[in-house]
Parts: structure tokens; sequence; C-alpha cells
């Protein structure tokens, strides 16, 4: 699809490629101007239907919306900006370099602006961000039939019609009606007494993140927004919440492997924002990380005398890291999606401590028979210096280190969560980290005791 | 809330518990069936009205719902059955037992029962699976007052109104037509002439994950499912593709973790099968960690040589490790957003190539700060054996392991999809194990050849 609308375009054949174009969707529409080159792109987004020009608009990167905003006349500019939806235009705006972003107020109404202004004021994760400010309004003592002249009238204008907010005078939010709801009573039915007074809807300063969580709980399609005196001042869709589950999911990901999140895609991110959202962890953790290396510096006297013990260290501290994480993760996906939370970190901990004794003495078991049967007994891999007393305190320490370490795992992003912290920071890395050290302890005392070294 | 329920119950105060519950939200409703003594469960479902009722016993887990099916007489099994959408049943026999869903289906018309039992077929990623078969199906020749009038007849039964699907005599697929497109055209308007034939659709045996990606691209609310022959059988509506995108998500970060990935919530998977998801990357892990030990026994009489050595082991590891995850994560979400594919190799491994040697130099300087001016001329924390040479090897080999692993995890993603294996498996334990002896082998090497040891 994509090579033949270059063709048409290198091929010159504007009648053809309208027509192509004008059947496509927009989101298929906006990566071919990726590849048209430069100079034609402001010609062939002019070729599209006024209302599709916008869709596509909003489907772009914000490098190329730049570079068609400054390509366009002011005329195509207000053209472009009155298809869209407040909450897209807001968007835009926000990634738009200062002088840019001017224009584009230039070319608004003075309500408009007045509104843009507000949304843009609000903080960056909450619903007051991601809301729209178009929807239908309908009031209490409508018939069915007039709520459907209003939806007629001013749904052109509004992202999502079918749920109806009925609002009185001061904007105060009263009810919803669905346009379900609306088709299947009759037609002077008054929408007071068929409106659903018990209303799911978020509060502008609300954590987007949760408002997306109230669409998956409720399945809405839309949920209405209110300011501190409990007004309507917009709705959030479902499109938009499904971006910030996605967004969520990844930035908890992101922090699970120790990178700082951003918001663009992978190819987007240049090289020195990559390695800027990356250096930070893997500075803390390398410096932390000598804190275990003076852990096997202070017990170096004591591993001289048995030096077949250095080898163990990389398979300890890996079965510790990954007991640890697979833990960590587990509760961090669970407080995150709401399956847990803190009163419930006593179920976690006796479940975890269960889990890792099995865990950790199936792991021992299979140790012992590894090391000792197969590599000592059978295939005698091992130094002459090695005995059974050794092969045994490695295996105790693995139980030990198991269990240590899921139960480790499992509190700290709890506990995180409870304090005000990000739970997502105390994945992986930071646990893993932190568990190698006290693997080593476990594993050097144990060998010190056992071994009496 | 619950407490105030919880009081009403014991109170029996039945009068006011019904006209409560009947203003609550089946979401919220459903949870706290799970806090009521067990002989009162079906006495409080049975004060719900019929539609709420159906309502929360699918907001309910499985376990719930298979003791209120073996509490409910026959007829009442029946009345629940019949006001539920035909992919809540579906989904509720697929975790029964053989002879309770053996009983479900006896209370169910030959219709639905062969309707039932098709579903059930679909593979469990398949679209089919998650599809519902209850929606609006309108013919081309209708006008727009027919069509709503078809609507007010099936809209009872069906999930979601607000798009409806344009069919010819064998159910072939014509085109869509949005409610909204509805009510902002004229009454006497033909279908066939407003419809969109532009369609967004699915196959039956479609992956489920890729269904949900384009509710996400093309800001849909519901997307129509097609078999072999081109025939509509369903439909998949928004609320359904949040869950999978939520499932998925979970599912990622799951196997980054070396987790079997599991559909129930947290505390409500048992200790065995909590062990049984766990287990086996921790034993796989464990025993390819021994390779690692097998490494440093290799090289143990040149250790012995520089013991001082062996304190840097776990800093290189735990850097190497966290380097590589940092960019296997980073690529595995990038791949399952459908930010990048395989034929964008080359860029990755440039990008990586950039942004690892940057880290690596910093990561090194830093280290060597630490390392030789604070540690070695400052503090004196060393043992008097260690040289200046031994912490140029550090650092050296702190460069090359953060390089060798940044390549070695963005790569290995992106090789496993295309081979046909799951990404995410390769992430963070798998790629750490492997980095782990590369980041050794590195450091030994350097090690003999720098201080020739």
């Amino acid at each position: 699809m994509e090579e033949k609308i270059i063709e048409m375009i290198e091929g010159k054949k504007f009648g053809l490629l309208k027509e192509t174009l004008s059947q496509m969707n927009p989101a298929d529409l906006a990566p071919i101007f990726e590849e048209i080159e430069e100079k034609e792109i402001p010609v062939i987004f002019r070729i599209l239907p006024k209302e599709l020009a916008a869709e596509v608009f909003v489907e772009m990167d914000s490098d190329m919306q730049q570079f068609l905003i400054e390509a366009f006349s002011d005329k195509e500019l207000r053209e472009v900006m009155d298809e869209l939806f407040m909450d897209d235009t807001v968007d835009i705006i926000e990634e738009m370099p200062a002088n840019v972003a001017k224009r584009i107020l230039k070319q608004t109404s003075v309500t408009t602006r007045k509104m843009i202004n507000q949304l843009l004021a609000y903080p960056d994760d909450s619903a007051g961000s991601i809301m729209t400010t178009e929807y239908i309004d309908l009031e209490k003592h409508m018939t069915v039939d007039e709520a459907f002249d209003r939806i007629r009238k001013i749904g052109f204008e509004s992202e999502s019609i079918y749920t109806c907010y009925v609002t009185d005078r001061r904007r105060k939010l009263l009810g919803i009606v669905s346009v379900k709801d609306l088709l299947l009573n009759p037609k002077d039915c008054i929408i007071d007494d068929i409106m659903d007074e018990n209303i799911i809807f978020a509060n502008t300063l609300d954590d987007k993140e949760d408002v997306a969580t109230q669409f998956e709980k409720y399945d809405l399609l839309a949920i209405p927004v209110v300011d501190k005196e409990n007004r309507l001042v917009g709705i959030v869709t479902v499109d938009d919440a499904i971006d910030v589950i996605q967004e969520e999911a990844s930035e908890d990901i992101e922090k699970m492997a120790a990178i700082l999140p951003s918001e663009k895609t992978y190819l987007k991110t240049g090289v020195f924002e990559t390695f800027k959202a990356r250096i930070p962890w893997l500075l803390f953790l390398m410096i932390s990380a000598t804190f275990t290396g003076a852990i096997i510096s202070s017990f170096e006297s004591k591993l001289t005398a048995c030096l077949a013990l250095i080898a163990f260290i990389p398979m300890l501290m890996g079965t510790g890291g990954n007991s640890g994480s697979q833990s960590s993760v587990t509760v961090i996906r669970a407080l995150s999606l709401g399956d847990i939370d803190f009163p419930d970190i006593f179920k976690v901990v006796w479940k975890e401590l269960r889990v890792s004794v099995v865990c950790g003495v199936v792991l021992g078991i299979v140790n012992f028979i590894k090391l000792y049967l197969v590599d000592f007994l059978w295939l005698k891999t091992f130094d002459p210096g090695i005995e059974l007393f050794e092969i045994i305190t490695v295996c105790v320490t693995l139980v030990l280190v198991v269990i240590v370490a899921k139960l480790v795992g499992a509190i700290l992003p709890i506990v995180a969560k409870k304090i005000g912290f990000d739970p997502a920071v105390m994945a992986s890395p930071l646990v893993t980290t932190i568990l190698d050290a006290v693997s080593l302890i476990i594993y050097f005392s144990i060998a010190a005791s056992l071994l009496k070294i």
C-alpha cells in the first residue's frame, strides 16, 4: 500500500492519490508522511479532505506536526485547529516550542484560548491533563426527543456522544444517561426519570492512572471529570484511558529495569536522551556493588583457606537475585493493578514464606544432587580440595538465600508504596543489589561456622 | 460501605439492604460477597434485582461462581444464564469443572448450546475466544429510521450497540455504521449511503493481543470478527480489549522476571501454583550459573596470584547484567508495542552501540575515580597487594562489559522474535546469566594479558 502511494506521488497522479488517501484510516495515513520527501509533505497534506487532514495531523509525531505548522499559512493552521478536539489541541501545544505554541494560540478564539490555557495548567499526570471539554450536556427536564435534538445539534463537535451528562445551571453534575437508555426508552420520557445518579466520576487532580483503572473496573466508555466545586469540566474517553494503561505499563517495566521512564518511542529517543535515562541507576548500582566487593575483601583471608568456595558465588548470588525479583515483580504488578495493598502485607509474607521454603528446598536438593552425586562422585570434576562438608555449606546457603530473597523481594515494594516511594523502583536491580550483599553474608557466615575457617 | 452492608445482613434488615445494594455498581458489589458468611451468600444474592444479579455474577471470581451455581435451583441458574452475554457465559463455563459446566449447558436452549460449544472451540489466545455474538446487524437497504427500530428491538440483548454491522443474506460483512452517524443523518437516509466500507476487522483465529492493539491504534469501541468465509460471527468490545492489554502487560512483566505467566490474581494463586510458576526458571538459571562458577574455577590458579581481583567480580557482573537488561527490556517493550520490528535491527544495534559506549566510558571513568583517587590514594582502603595496573584492568573491563551487555541485550530479543521464540523470555534473567559468563571471560582475559598472570 505504502509503496503504491509513494509511486502515485512520484508520478504526480494527484486525482487517484486523493481518492486512495480519502479511503484510508488516519492511523495508517500518518506514518506514510514519514516516507515522503520533505518538500512534498505539505502538498500531499493539502490534498486530504479537511476532516481527515485534522485526524491525520493528530496521529503524527510532534516533529512532523511542527514541520507542518511551520509550512501552514495562518488560515490553514486555523482550519486544522478548528477541526481538532480540545484534548488533542492541548497535547499538540504541549509538545511545541514556545514560538510555535504562541502562533497556534493566536489562531484560536478568545474563549478557546482561555480553555486551552486552563487545560495546560493541570499537572502532567492528572485527569485534567487528558480530559476533553467537548461532551453532550443535557438538562434534567428534557424529554428523550429533546435530548436527541441536542445530540444532533452539538454531536458533530463532541468526541464521545454515547454518554450524556445531566447538569444543573451551575454545571453541577446530576446524573448520566447513555444513548442506549435514550434509544430504549419512549420518546416522551423525562431525562430526570431515566438518568443514573450513581455516577463514577473523577476529580481534575486525580492521578490519570487511577482514572484509567476505573475504566477497566467498571467497563466504561467515558468518565466525567469535575472540579473542586463538583462542576463538570470535561470527560476522559476510553481511547485515552487505553493510552494511559499502556504508558503506565511501559513505565513500570522501565523502572523495573532500572531505567528512568521516557514518553517517546524507542527509535524516536535520541542517543543522549537514552543515555540520560539509563546512566543514573547504572552509576548508583555500580557504586552499591562495591559494598558487595568489600564483603568479599573482608572475608579474603578465610577464602584463601578454601578457594573452592569462590566458584559458587555467582550461582548463589544469581539464584538469590532471581528468586527475589520474581517476588518483587509479582508484588509490584499486583500493587499497580490494585490486587493487593498495604493491609495485605501479612498475607503476602505468609504466602511468600511458604513458596520460598518449597522453592529453596527443591533448589537445594537439586543442587546437592548435581554437586555431590554428579560432579563429585561420578564425574569427579572437582579439585581434590573440596569436601562433602563444603557442598553441604553451599546447599544450606542456597535454601536460606532463596527464603530471604523472596521475603525481602515481596516486603520491600509494599513498604515502599506505604511510605510514599514508587514500588516499581524497588524492583529487580535494587532488590538484586541488596540481595547480592545479603547472600554473601549468609554464605560466608555459614561457611565460617560449618567449615570452621 | 462494606461494613454497613455486613451490619445490615447481621441485623437482617433486608428491606434496607435491597435498596442499598440495588444502587451499587456490580464491580463494587462482587467483592462484598467474599466477606459474607457462606450460608448467607445465596440469600443475599437472591435479594438483588435480576439484571444486577447477573452483572454481579459476572464480576465474581470462579470459586464464588461455582459455589453459587451449586446453590442455585435449575430455574435460578437458567434465569442468571439468560441475562448473561455470550462471551461471559463462555468464560464462566471454561472455568468450571466438567459436571458444573454440563449442568449450565443443560439449562440453555439448543441454539445457545450450539453457539457456546462453537465459542469454546476457539483457541485460548484467539479473537474468537473473547468475542461476543450479540451485536446489532442491519441490512443495507434500511433507512436510518428502520435502523433505529432494529436497535430498539434487539438493543436490550446486545453488549455494544454503538457500532452496527451491515451484512448481506449470507452474513458477509459489507460495512459498519455508528449510532453517531445514524443520529447525525436524516431519518430517511439509506444505510448503504452512509455506511463505512473501509472496515477494521479481525479473523476468529487472530491473536487476541493483535486485536487489542487495533483498538489502541484506531481508537475503536468494538471490532467485528469474521470467519474464514468472511462471514460476521461476533464482535470484540473495548472493555475486553482493555483486559487483554492488561493481561499481556502482566504476562510480559512476569516473563521478564523469569516467571511462567498465570491468569489469576496474586492472592488467588495457591502456594503450589506459585511454586510451579517460579521453579522451572530458577532451576534452569541455577544450573546455568554453575557454568559461570566453572569459569572462575578454571582461572583459580591465576586468581590465587591476584586475590584482590575477586572482590570486583560482583560489581562487574552486576553492572553488566543491569546494562544488558536495560537494553533487552526496552527492546522487548518496543517489540510488543509494535514500535520496532526485525528490519529495524541495524538501527537498534547502531543506537545501542552509541549509547553503550557513552554509558561504558562514563561508568569506567567514575569507577576509576572511585577506585584510584578515593579508595587507593585518599582513603587507602585497599590491601597493599593492589596496584594501579589492576585498577586499570577493572575499568577497561567495565567499559567492554557494558558495550557487550547492551548489544547482546538488544539483539537477543529481536532475533528471538524473528525465529519464533517469545522475546520476553529473552529478558533480564536469561540475558543476565549469559552476560555473567561473558563478563567473567572478558575480565579474566584482560587481566591475563594486562597483568601477565
